[in-house]
């Protein structure tokens, strides 16, 4: 079993800057954490970072043969349709996670244009939103192998 | 360490009415998977459910003891400020849960007034959202033992 | 068959005050007029009326054995999902009724978050909404003996 | 004493379209239970049909001898400030139905401008609408007149 | 010089109903009035009254050797867009002018549709206001005849 | 197969006024156009012009042997929730049409209450705007006939 | 009979800029105009001008023996609560009167925070606004003599 | 002469918690504060606090024989219409309190449901908040007998 | 210890006019029983009143030496901006007052531009809400003194 | 003469997902039944697609020998102002199409920021919307020739 | 050549308050400043502050052989039309200046009345958005004396 | 020290198209007179221009060693959160420019996202702008210099 994990605009930055907001860890030990979780589930990922919204909408249309996303849509989640579209458009469950409780920040930041097509939403636990992303994402491929 | 697990009006009826949005899985059934996954964390459960606004507050206030509280506040997520004002009052870190994923829902059910007061959201996933919202908690919970 | 009446807070006090817009009828008259008609359609009726949100949301969940519910929600009209979701929650056709014609009062008061879940409204007709409610409720009720 | 009801653009095709939303009835079925009522009443009806909004206000203002008006607006529920005042020019009381369940439907349909003139209103029954509404309609009569 | 008077909806009550917005002048007694003028002022009076709004349509298309047009639109004041349009459509200065101060009215009064293609507007003088609607569209027919 | 092509308010004066957002064509001209186009195509034509709302729901109601229905609705585009009921309660697919491009326009002319019950729209290509129309209409028609 | 008229902010300067919107009379030309009619009229006024929000306040506190009050705010017609507060405290009715017809220019004029304390408007008539606003005045205040 | 002080919800906690926005008095500190306040007045207090809605319309339902009512409703101020109903279903006179200047905080915190049925509002000066408002509650009183 | 007063505008006027909402004390009565508290309460008042939103700016500025600001900002609570700066720019503590309770009357009087930056508001109370509003302003001022 | 014909956003994957709204036909089909049109209208297309927006503005700059543009934007029709403003900066008329009616879909997909530039919009009939918008775009483009 | 600077409400305190929000110089050192570059670029200054906005009003009007206007128009830049009115009056180009960004504070400040009738905005850079308003005035001074 | 310059989309068109809004120079003819002052000032220059959102972000993350940055981020201003975060990101202050005076045109032009995290702003002067933005970022970086 795969799972695309794919991180928006400025989270190659992770851990260098704005730590009081986004912490101290990079993406490098986030991914770390993940792969190490990932070995524990049983999955394979597939992990990515852009800061282009069309380059993430070319990765969104390549995960044919993964079961489950995982998106941290970053600044995009609030401005792509495109990347909403994009979700809607292939056929596999996607988590939506973020680093910080979006609704305890600017009034734009609490409105996810992904929300609604996206199948669940982990919000605000800093690195551990990933973690609980990828477990979520994993129960939820597994289930609709076990539906199918 | 224990953590307080606080169910909002209505989530006494799951599982046997309006399975299509909340599924089949009844309270009891979720809170015997969610005392599995405290034995596995090694915590302890307070697990409460009522109808009642004020008594919700009143549960809150006597969590004095509790390291994390984990909260399904269902319908009074869009209309208690008297909840989120308890949470912001008493000193323990909330986490937000929500059976169906709320951005799908009526526009009214986008808005929650007690994420701001929350450290985090974990919305959509079903029965797995108060596993991942209680891995969540004693995640939050550690981390604030390990830093004191 | 029987039909739930529930009244919602401020109603014990109909009759004694703001008789300008509510009239002289206490909810004791209206009760009697009320159990009078229900005698002619032959139906019987259980008859509340609570200050208090939660205990709404209680009776609401206890009428399994009810036909069909005439609710005055009163001041929850405009603020309470609670009982929305309760009302959603129970499979029982709900007839929403109102004493004043709320169009003509306070902005605030022409939006009810009941409306969308109930299965008709009477308004604006004083005592008489509770009669014309309770024949809607019955017809309802009827109609679906009928059809199953 | 005699009661005029009034309905409005589209209605004509009542029981031929749509009867997802407006049911099965026709118009003319409707009339027949409403005249059928009105004996057991002991009133008149004047009963009328339009799909033009001036032919609407005419018909409101050549209403002097009734003793109450039962207008369905239809459409111009939303859009027809012309037929809001026609009914606070004339001095007659007004009670406002529709079949469906207006709250359920779009956006645009929630807002009624025709309420706040009306003496009341009833919405959702289907054809008992109508039937409710004559009710309250000559129940509002006998009072002002038993008032005089 | 012709001068085209039209009014709208249930301006044909007027003087007989709710005297305390609009006064107990009729229709004809304005009428009259304003013939008094017009002969004072050497121009010739049209006069008409529709409740039907693609009839006032139809008035302002037949306006073509009119030299003014004074339009007290009332209700279609606030909803009619075919009005506003035939006003742009003819060549032809539009003197908007209403009985009542709109702006101590309800809300919905407060704007109008017609003011952005009248010429001016008049309002809240009572039957002066139509005199005054006279004496501003003759001066203007007669200002741009003398640029002409 | 028949094609009903129905005209709104104003458009009588097509070509004489405004001519810089309407421009020089008359009505006669564009139907002389359709026509052509309508032999081409080997379709018959039903053309109709009114300013009456009232009129233009009994055109609609009127067409039950067409096949499809296309329409300039003019002004009444932004306010008719009764033309629009009127094609949702027939069963003739619509195409919608406008000689402007209406987001150039006022703000008001941005909405249409028709769009939503429409197959599809045209707007903007002036004279050309009733030739796709057609086309489209046709289109959609023979699709219809070669499905069923 | 005395008639106070007052200007507001930058009307000391038409004539002389904005001819386009306010055409190319003087001030001196407008009060000139005024007086003939006042004269006419057989009324004295007193006019003043200011840019100060409360020296108009305070004009209008001293208008104690006028009868009347005709007042063009200009720009303070938009943003003085306190000049619509002097007005409703004074008890002499007041003719607000606009050069250009602000429902074709900015949004932000469209409203005017005068209006509801004002006995009606004359907008859009150029220099004629003023005498149009005199005329109405004079009428104002003789009915009331009349009344009295 | 007896006047009812109520406390909404989290009052309970007042001293204790949050101290930056709510001071480091408790409950009991201000309440002795109030009665020796009362005694200097020489009117008697009935002192209460709940966190429930409904308890809160209860006890003003209650009141009857209370001369005014001091009344910091919390977080209920924002959104509970059945306590303003309450409030203005008795003729009991009643003084708005707040610790917090709430036009400091929140946006939502801004609009408060009580206000317009209050007498008045005292709000920002912490425990000082209370004798201000016991002291507009007497004199309101006194003023009500002193014209009776 | 020095207090400074400061009366927007049109509050000369009190006492003659417009009696049903500000009373029948003049603002000269309310000095006095300003002046007689003042004195028991063992502080000097500094008084004034002011049509212009500018001199308010300035008396505001020369408020060095006082210990705190009591302001009735009338009008000029709605729409000034330059008294909300004055006021955050001299480091003196406000107490916004009102004769009338502001929420009861027009929806542009529920914001205060003023309310953000004062210490705290009292109002509704008519004349007593000077009286309070000094009681506060001097609370404070002891407050400050005693904590430095 | 040139035709640019640019398709937005995920129409890489029409055909194969969601065809419930986009339906059965991929771009290649589109493509193929464009070109043959092109050929019966004797013009030659450029057809190209991309995900990206910046990709886009290139494409539109390098439009220059093109007589007209034939876009659908995609999901960036409502949130790409850089697409709007390379519309307008390079002088050629651009064809707004799209595939499904989008005002029976989501509220945020009704606002188009694109339709203010374009020439005019087809929307909603499927892939015939390419071969409409084909149509109007020669017949612009042939115009244009046949005024210079 | 000679440019007028007009400097807004409460800017004679600057230096002296605030000085986290607006620096540590005063306007008599900006103004020292500003000299020094107006001697380089050969110019000569008028400078001015009011706190009253008919002064400034007033400034604007006698500014008639300057060639530029640099202005802060401080607090009256979110409520005066008069100003605006003022500025549009004048046939002088006009550079508005703030000292802080006022984008990064409260909302109302992020919506300026001056900016459309102003050449353009400079903002945020403190003391240096004199120096660099009075560059871009010069500049504008300059160009124009060159056009002509 | 090294000043980053940044021009958004559609930028590289400047001078050849829609010279009404944006002059006739070149991008070209900027850059070169960007580089004359930057040699003036004694900077160094980095000049970029991109079409896609994207690019811009890695810029601006490239932009380590850079003093100030000055952007013109044109479309992207109205849309892009992901520029936004860039700039929050990275510790280099931004000064934003916009040749056109965005608050002349159209609406959506009036909010800027990227102003909140600007350092501060300058618009309108045409390729002034541009001279004026660097100098700021000049004085800014010294005065940090100055500062460390």
């Amino acid at each position: 079993m795969k799972i695309l994990v794919i991180n928006g605009p400025n989270l190659n930055l992770l851990g260098t800057r704005e730590s009081d907001i986004y912490g101290t860890m990079t993406l490098e030990d986030i991914n770390a954490n993940l792969e190490e979780l990932a070995k524990e589930l049983g999955v394979e990922l597939m992990i990515s970072q852009s800061n282009h919204e069309g380059k993430i909408v070319d990765l969104i249309h390549n995960a044919k043969d993964c079961a489950a996303l995982v998106i941290n849509p970053a600044a995009y989640t609030h401005t792509s349709v495109a990347i909403r579209d994009a979700i809607a458009a292939v056929d596999i469950p996607a988590v939506e996670i973020h680093l910080s409780n979006i609704y305890k920040r600017e009034e734009f930041r609490h409105k996810s244009l992904i929300s609604p097509v996206a199948y669940g939403q982990v919000s605000g636990f800093g690195p551990d939103s990933y973690l609980l992303g990828l477990r979520a994402a994993v129960s939820i491929a597994n289930a609709k192998i076990g539906n199918s």
